[in-house]
């Protein structure tokens, strides 16, 4: 419940938002709460970690807008934390994130749109060879009409590992394309109420009703997962959350299993989900017909590490959820969440303590 | 009606399917047609001009499956000429097709996947800077998390200029993508019955009974079109036919009104449509924020052209069309219209003689 001293802090890549203030306060009569921005970036783009800070910004803090963890002693009477991200795996192992009295949410459902334009955009540019015709633009070069192929999506068959937020806008996506999608959760979904989607969605997109996928498997084994990926699939999109069940769930054998119609293997999860040195030999080899990464392991990728010369692999620094419209939808879902928790309702995308235990 | 002497002349770029021959044959009973193949290909990939060919291929032929025109001399009993493209511009003035006495259908409805695919394609690389990354990793760079801004399409308006089979499929996927459609034609399309398409349609794909636009316009004059421009475009599709009315349509006037937000332009329908000119000028000043184009004024566009040079701008060699799933669709329609044919109905895709004058 509402006490007299809250204090929600905006760790965020924006500067103050009055009116989303006043909206907020309007909508909590009686109630006080102070509200402090505080942006994040450094002058090159980059995110300050939480202990860079100056701790005075984190006096009387009870609530946090967050993407990265902020050391415990610093906030001893936070009672609630609101994610920027849809994955919640940068807090694992964290005292307060294994503490019962602080409410975790997510903004899971903000970020599908563009994560999914990112995901269907490097679909598109490799199977169009964008790229390379962007090569031939800068030589000047025509080339031949029939040079060379292009197959379009129509009855191609996507599998998406991980059927939550992202998974489903892209289903949306492919569907539009002509694809068939298939569909993999950890947990089975016989009924329509198991097959709906919960936490928060925006009108219009995703699959709030899971009607989308042609076949949906499930499972938590490496049968149940090698069974999903020997379905012919034309691509993967690997977009499930990262525990210790997921990592390195796609290895060697997951990649010669979907070599059987060389499937395009995107991840826009997280990296150490995908075993990166059999990847890059699947690549080499062409049991795959190529990948795109949004997240590697480690972040930043170094240098000198040998994915960024991978074969037919597209590679960006982590940025698929990135979009100028992510800022007003996350901070509608904050909004949201302190309304509720203020009187006391069920938060939007929040995490169950027995979840948060599970994925430690 | 069917003569005993038709005979089926398939100028395209794919080999004898006797599968398909046998199932047409089939279809045909007591009929005789006699088919008959040749590759348009050229060693290089290029693809052949009518005229290049052997002119005995085109002894007592009746039916053409084409792209290219064929001298006229050269098939004096020509009576159906089934386009291989969704235009017939390559067409126009030739005596064939100025004869009533010639039908004429396109494939139009085949190609929509692939080339709304293209469409959409440049649009998510351009808006998440998908080019740069491509460098980016080349260098080995990785980008701060905040170094650039991205947009998604949730809310954007996306205007198509023609909205046919093509202008229908692009129109299906900026919907997924939680975009705005805002159709134009010629004609007003005042009922449902006017709204719906005509012609060939994929199951599950392009928008058949114009429900997508969120409004819709028509008109033939420069007015109608300036009116359609100022509805605060972020994206312009042409996708309409080029004709003397089409002609340089989009010119320093338009691109000008197309500079309230900054738009981005895609050209996939023919090069002349646009003022190239005026296009660079406005891709210099930065009136617009980009353009794709896959068609252009000539083709192929001389080394030395500066529209290679053109800022933000991609271009490819007139490929949109191109897909191996293409090659069946297109033979299904020429199968459906000679079958049709044969037994006297209207075809599929017709070209009506008075559209053909009035564009000539």
């Amino acid at each position: 419940m509402a006490t007299d001293d809250d204090v929600l802090l905006l760790l965020y890549t924006v500067e103050r938002d009055e009116q989303w203030e006043k909206d907020l306060l309007e909508r909590l009569p009686g109630k006080q709460l102070q509200v402090r921005w505080q942006d994040v970036c450094n002058p090159d783009g980059s995110i300050k970690a939480g202990h860079e800070h100056d701790p005075k910004i984190f006096e009387g803090v009870t609530i946090l807008f967050t993407y990265a963890p902020v050391p415990t002693e610093l906030v001893p009477k936070l009672r609630f934390v609101q994610l920027t991200s849809a994955g919640s795996d940068a807090w694992q192992g964290h005292p307060k994130f294994l503490d019962r009295n602080v409410k975790f949410a997510t903004t899971s459902g903000s970020n599908p749109p563009q994560i999914a334009e990112w995901v269907i955009g490097q679909w598109l540019k490799f199977q169009h060879h964008l790229s390379s015709y962007d090569d031939y633009q800068k030589q000047r070069y025509w080339e031949p009409a029939m040079a060379r192929q292009v197959e379009d999506s129509v009855g191609l068959r996507v599998g998406i590992l991980g059927y939550g937020a992202i998974g489903r806008q892209v289903a949306r996506l492919s569907r539009a394309l002509g694809m068939e999608v298939y569909a993999f959760t950890a947990s089975e979904r016989p009924t329509p109420e198991s097959r709906a989607h919960r936490g928060f969605n925006l009108p219009n997109l995703g699959d709030p009703l899971g009607e989308f996928p042609a076949k949906w498997f499930h499972g938590t084994t490496k049968e149940a997962v090698n069974d999903f990926l020997s379905q012919d699939l034309d691509m993967l999109v690997i977009s499930l959350p990262l525990t210790k069940l997921s990592e390195k769930l796609i290895g060697e054998e997951q990649l010669r299993i979907l070599g059987k119609k060389k499937a395009f293997v995107v991840n826009i999860a997280r990296g150490p989900i995908v075993d990166q040195d059999a990847l890059m030999e699947a690549l080499q080899l062409g049991t795959i017909r190529g990948a795109a990464l949004d997240v590697m392991d480690p972040e930043p990728l170094p240098a000198d590490h040998p994915l960024w010369g991978a074969k037919n692999c597209a590679i960006t620094p982590h940025v698929s959820w990135r979009s100028t419209h992510q800022v007003k939808r996350s901070k509608d879902i904050l909004a949201d969440n302190v309304v509720r928790l203020f009187q006391g309702e069920d938060l939007v995308n929040e995490l169950s303590f027995k979840s948060r235990n599970h994925e430690d």
